[in-house]
């Protein structure tokens, strides 16, 4: 049978390691997928960088429609990243008849909806295990490998960038701005990493696995995200001697409502920074690597770990989906795996709830006066609101400098799960007391057992 | 369309954890699997109790033969375990046209040649994922996830009850029988542990995990296999001195040859204690849970952890096959993942090299007369053999008892990568030198990096 003919829009880091992987592994990939597997055509807009990269057998074009209009080209990898002519260029393949690959985590995460109905349409695959955790097979454990779960909830580390920073910070003590400093300098994070060290690359990661866990469209409007920046080193010291790691957490997770407790049916969907048991394998993730946790209702908790980015990890990925479709591609629906691992007609309404909705234990740390009666006056509001007391820790009050001050120390307390919305008016409160002294810091807490 | 019908061959634990699963998550499952999915008969020696199990509405009878010759059956699962009638009733129902489905991994790793042919005689799917590491997705993950790359190497934790044994030892100090003996009044070894202690069904799944890799026939009678039965508390405590676990590992690498260092091209199966750096994921992984990690060329090292036995678990692993081969029953052979990863016509021949000829670095421990010239005669032997020294650590002399003894005391050595053959012949040599006081013990070592 002659080899299947993939044509590949950008050839960037992911792209030209896509184009490697395929040529130096070509006989064991034949021999597992039964058939030759070739790009044999590439759109760049760097041609001339492009045809050095691939060789002079692949013609090389800097019109990526002209890949799309080739007849013999049955699969598009897409490469190029960002909403805008990536967009496009996918609805424009799926209209031709095409397969199409992608790791463009951004462009399904908010128009996914949209792409998966034109090709559920057109009878054609949209295939991302890359757009998510990298080399890790996370997208088909989910799809395929837990189906016999009620998943319950999926939690991951799914940013290398803020991993290693955060790897960094607790390792050497350094503060935010210096371990992104040495993240920059050493590859790990871009010249403007704002849409890693903000979280935004892992909400839309984690809103892929969201729709995929609970069969939901996907709705990245609706995820909450917050960054690392605010993080300091004292934080992730207090939270080492409580027995905890900080990691930058996508997490979703099925609700059961609960009206006794102000709390609704639906889906949680946040990425935050969050303390996790150091004991638990998932803590001890270091630098830019990947984990994804699983809980499913009959098999446990399950841990996915690997290279999270990367020019030949991501090809991996890349690659495996190639195998899929070159096996799939002439079969009728039935067979295929669903895009969104549910089938598109027996999707889910259950909505994501708001972030004032979401249940979750809290680390909270008060700089407050060294003074008789403050931490009474803290536990009473925890109390007044409902929310229970896990561990206090009460630092040694500071040296005091100049006369006019008075002492000051930290409070650092773990509470029990609440609503967010009593923590936050409970952080009202606390903060409008007089002995405490600067804005309160409130990370998240998970126990992932 | 009408759910697709399921005969079940014996409902022990792992085959009512699979009812069980199958009806309480059944939505949740045909919305993913475009399909019902319903176990209507079930065959087991205790009618009765099965019976009771299962309720008013599945057929039950002690006859597994009438399940098989039911035409309404499309998938058998077999869950009888061992060589014998369940061997015969696999083929039996592959015959009779079944789909089967199974999470017996003695029976594949001895005759899985054997009953894939038939099955691709017959155009019909083996499937078993839960033969290996019980809940974790590893078999899809090697066979479909990773098909990009050239695996270098798997190593696994898949057998839960001596990885419950040896972290009891670590944790609580105790010596193997003890530890052995805790682990059968808590449920996690069998009143005949010996094929957990022995290391022969972790041999069994690193079997099949080796097919899949590398894309050779199943060659259990090939497999090197050492239990944990002779390890001490000592070596546990001194390997973590050292910085390293000792964990059972079942490991199969490929192996380049290189005639300059005696060394053959082929593959390595092999099942035994393993040192492992302490910092490793996989070193972490305690009590009764399983973890893989595989090497692929591309995506570097992945690992998957979960549940590697129970009812729920295995069940996870059973109804995953269930839901693809649903999806897959009426497609043509060329759409179907192929048994062993690789096409039948495309196996590969590599043959599995004995245990001499294994590379891999050791760890000694000596006990020795506590003279002058020890240590410098023992390092000369393996000098002599071109096996280098990675790490000695000598203890201090024991406290002499009566007035003949000698002082004796331990003397520990890491050493680095050599063919085992050298050292079996270094360690004969050692063994005869009249100061080298007792048996030398002998741990591999992987550094899994």
């Amino acid at each position: 049978m002659k080899p299947i003919q993939v044509g590949l829009l950008g050839i960037g880091v992911v792209g030209s390691g896509t184009f490697n992987v395929l040529r130096r592994n070509q006989e064991e990939i034949q021999r597992r997928a039964g058939r030759g597997i070739e790009i044999t055509m590439v759109a760049d807009l760097n041609v001339a960088r492009a045809q050095e990269l691939v060789g002079p057998g692949v013609t090389v074009v800097s019109d990526a429609r002209a890949v799309i209009a080739n007849p013999d080209i049955d699969i598009v990898i897409e490469l190029i990243g960002g909403y805008g002519i990536a967009k496009t260029l996918v609805l424009e393949a799926i209209a031709a008849g095409k397969h199409v690959v992608t790791a463009n985590k951004a462009l399904l995460a908010v128009h996914g909806t949209e792409i998966f109905a034109a090709a559920s349409a057109k009878g054609v695959m949209v295939a991302f295990e890359a757009a998510v955790a990298g080399g890790i097979p996370i997208i088909k454990a989910l799809r395929e490998g837990l189906t016999a779960n009620r998943i319950q909830w999926v939690a991951g580390i799914i940013n290398g960038t803020t991993n290693f920073i955060l790897s960094e910070m607790r390792d050497k003590g350094l503060d935010f701005a210096v371990a992104l400093k040495e993240a920059q300098a050493l590859g790990y994070a871009e010249a403007d990493p704002t849409f890693d060290i903000e979280g935004v690359d892992a909400a839309h990661k984690a809103t892929l696995m969201a729709s995929i866990a609970f069969g939901v469209p996907v709705q990245f409007d609706k995820a909450y995200v917050e960054g690392i920046t605010q993080l300091g080193a004292a934080d992730i010291k207090y939270a080492e001697q409580l027995g905890y790691r900080i990691k930058l957490l996508g997490i979703t997770k099925r609700r059961q409502g609960d009206v006794s407790k102000r709390q609704a049916d639906g889906i949680e969907l946040r990425v935050h920074p969050c303390l996790v048991p150091a004991k638990r394998l998932i803590a001890n993730v270091e630098g830019a690597m990947n984990a994804v946790v699983v809980n499913g209702d009959a098999v446990g908790n399950t841990l996915y770990y690997g290279k999270g980015a990367g020019s030949e990890p991501t090809a991996s990925a890349v690659i495996a989906d190639l195998v899929d479709i070159t096996r799939l591609h002439t079969a009728d629906a039935a067979q295929r795996v669903p895009h969104l691992a549910f089938q598109p007609n027996a999707m889910s309404d259950l909505v994501v709830l708001p972030m004032s909705e979401v249940v979750t234990s809290y680390y909270l740390r008060l700089r407050v006066a060294d003074e008789t009666g403050v931490l009474t006056k803290v536990t009473g509001i925890l109390a007044e609101a409902g929310i229970s007391i896990d561990a206090v820790l009460q630092r040694e009050a500071d040296e005091v400098c100049g006369e006019s001050q008075v002492p000051q120390t930290d409070v650092i307390i773990l509470t029990h799960d609440c609503v967010e919305a009593c923590m936050n008016a409970a952080i009202a409160q606390m903060q409008a007391l007089p002995t405490v002294l600067g804005p309160i810091t409130r990370i998240r807490k998970e126990e992932l057992a």
